[in-house]
């Protein structure tokens, strides 16, 4: 199943709208074209609505928002789902200020998102600013290790459901539910955490996957999770002597770049509880 | 001819003004860099004038446009046609969106271009756009293949003649005219498709070399894009097993950087029509 | 000692909060996560002040500065001084538009900085803008080299007394000067200014190097210049044939990644005056 995820992906190719910042934005670009798809990079007000109608999905990262570009995000969301398009919020730095966490409770409250990814700090965040929680429990850890998995799958499952979007949440052990099921994912390298930008273009990778997976909207997402994570076994395989983080992050994308069905489905490392 | 055209940018190194999109910025800065030039980036109103009076090329790419950076676009165009320096238009998205469309067809009739570059689709938008056809003929296909190539050469020239400058328009086959001659390309590779702004990248480099050969325009223009394809012809045959599309991309700027007139004139496939 | 600085960097790894320019924010990202500290990037006014304050320091570098993100300068500026966090500047361009001197120079006049960096040239133009030197002598050479090396300290040393903080004036010969002393520099390779933001990229590292030794701010400024420089000259020995500034902009941040305080001790090229 997963890598059918993948196959369709490189079969249809889909059109990925990124609202993102300009961080990792260029691996973001890159990583969708690797994996089979195109991206189109606007955040102008004026220009939004335009591209993200000839595209198929909207990956709505806050990692360098601007009031200029929260407009942005808010009418190309709305236009996303006017259209019945994919849509992804990755709330970066969610809890680290007002306007983080205010914007991305807003986006939540006033568009309806297909997935939210982010690290587990960040969901809480919007689980508690978005009341889809009465608090947040003391025994949801702020990392999702063996020891707090089940609190954190219970969690995610809880999220995902009041939400009423699936919920990618990742770290460590990377969780995907869409409040039924919950994928419990073991892919990915701790040195992965020392290159900028590993979530940011899982958001978009992930944005083409369940573009591309209407019908299978969450292994989709959990396929993408696996594939990024896999890429970065892969990638971690072919370091040299002298390779650091800069040669990481392009031998995890040349890894996405090379995936196939069959290399994912046989390097995916998850369990669905 | 070629070759010295890129002798000419390596020995004088022109400082090239770049209003560009933020996805593929630090690409265009390096193979500024690489082919011997020098890149400077401004996109405030307030401070592209000033910027653009000490360069010797503008390079105005629409990739991310927003209305501050267009209201530069101008400022900074006015400026450096009235210092009669080099002036590019990389019309990215024409076509996609009301605003690209729009923004790059203002530009084409309030600014005079030395070069407008870009794919099939988008100079024929600009075509229709800016009144420079009657109607774009249908028989000008999406794609410059063989099959297409005679019909493509005559609207490339009859574009170049009506807009009053060099069209580059780049894809399997590009094309460079002035309204009289048309070099046909044929360097490159498809994978290079798969890598986020190679486009770009040769818009500032295009810019490099015009501004470094002012009495050679049009051949400067189709060195430029020789260079490009050639770079991208070396560093394919420098990849290894497992390698991708992002060190792909490090592999062309770094076969850019190690190229010089003797190695273009020999890998140069053109001819002039 | 320098090497201590550097093992402070790694035990401590600080938060610091870059405004920085969109050409070359990625590199600044990875290297900082390449020598133990975590990057976090934001200029909107309404956030800069809530993200600073959770940072231990803010790398202000006006690269692609524009009226909202100057705005956010000052904001965030205000707010580390008001906390006592460590404050770079990185003048990018000061003297090539009158709105770049004029930010640099009032930043300068509003705000207590640890450090300035810059080149020659800029530095200059900050000394001659702000009123710190009666207008830059003619001693003063374009490039610090052995000959006009005593002028150069003897000017650093002054503009550093002046402004009240470290100068650290970068090129060919590196010095860093808190008014009293003198780092003379002599790390690095040629070849790194064919590659756009290592400039950028130190500054980034620097503010990370004073802010984990802030008991130690000038030789902590100074083992952040060395460790970029040693980084220059370890990447470039393991260049293959072939690899241009692309593929050795990855090899610096992957040689700053793999280093520690034993390499930088040894590797470090510097005297005191």
């Amino acid at each position: 199943m997963l890598g059918n995820c993948m196959t369709n992906v490189r079969e249809k190719g889909p059109l990925v709208h990124n609202i993102t910042n300009y961080v990792t934005v260029n691996d973001v670009a890159n990583i969708l074209l690797a994996c089979g798809a195109s991206p189109i990079m606007s955040d102008e007000p004026e220009d939004v609505e335009d591209i993200t109608s000839i595209c198929g999905g909207l990956n709505i990262n806050i990692g360098t928002l601007n009031k200029r570009s929260i407009e942005g995000m808010f009418l190309a969301g709305r236009k996303a789902n006017e259209l019945g398009h994919v849509l992804l919020l990755d709330p970066v730095g969610a809890g680290a200020s007002a306007l983080r966490t205010d914007t991305a409770v807003r986006l939540m409250e006033e568009l309806r998102f297909d997935v939210i990814r982010g690290n587990i700090s960040e969901i809480k965040t919007l689980a508690l600013g978005s009341g889809t929680t009465k608090g947040v429990d003391a025994d949801i850890a702020d990392a999702v290790t063996e020891e707090s998995l089940d609190g954190a799958v219970a969690f995610a499952k809880d999220f995902a459901k009041k939400a009423g979007c699936i919920a990618a949440i990742t770290g460590a052990i990377d969780l995907v539910s869409d409040g039924e099921q919950c994928y419990v994912i073991r892919n990915g390298r701790p040195e992965m955490g020392r290159i900028t930008g590993t979530g940011c273009q899982l958001s978009g990778m992930m944005t083409a996957f369940v573009t591309a997976n209407p019908e299978n909207k969450l292994p989709a997402a959990a396929a993408a999770v696996c594939a990024m994570g896999l890429a970065g076994e892969l990638g971690y395989a072919r370091m040299q002597e002298g390779d650091g983080n800069s040669t990481y992050r392009n031998r995890i994308i040349d890894a996405v770049y090379h995936m196939d069905a069959a290399v994912l489905e046989k390097g995916a490392k998850y369990e669905v509880r």
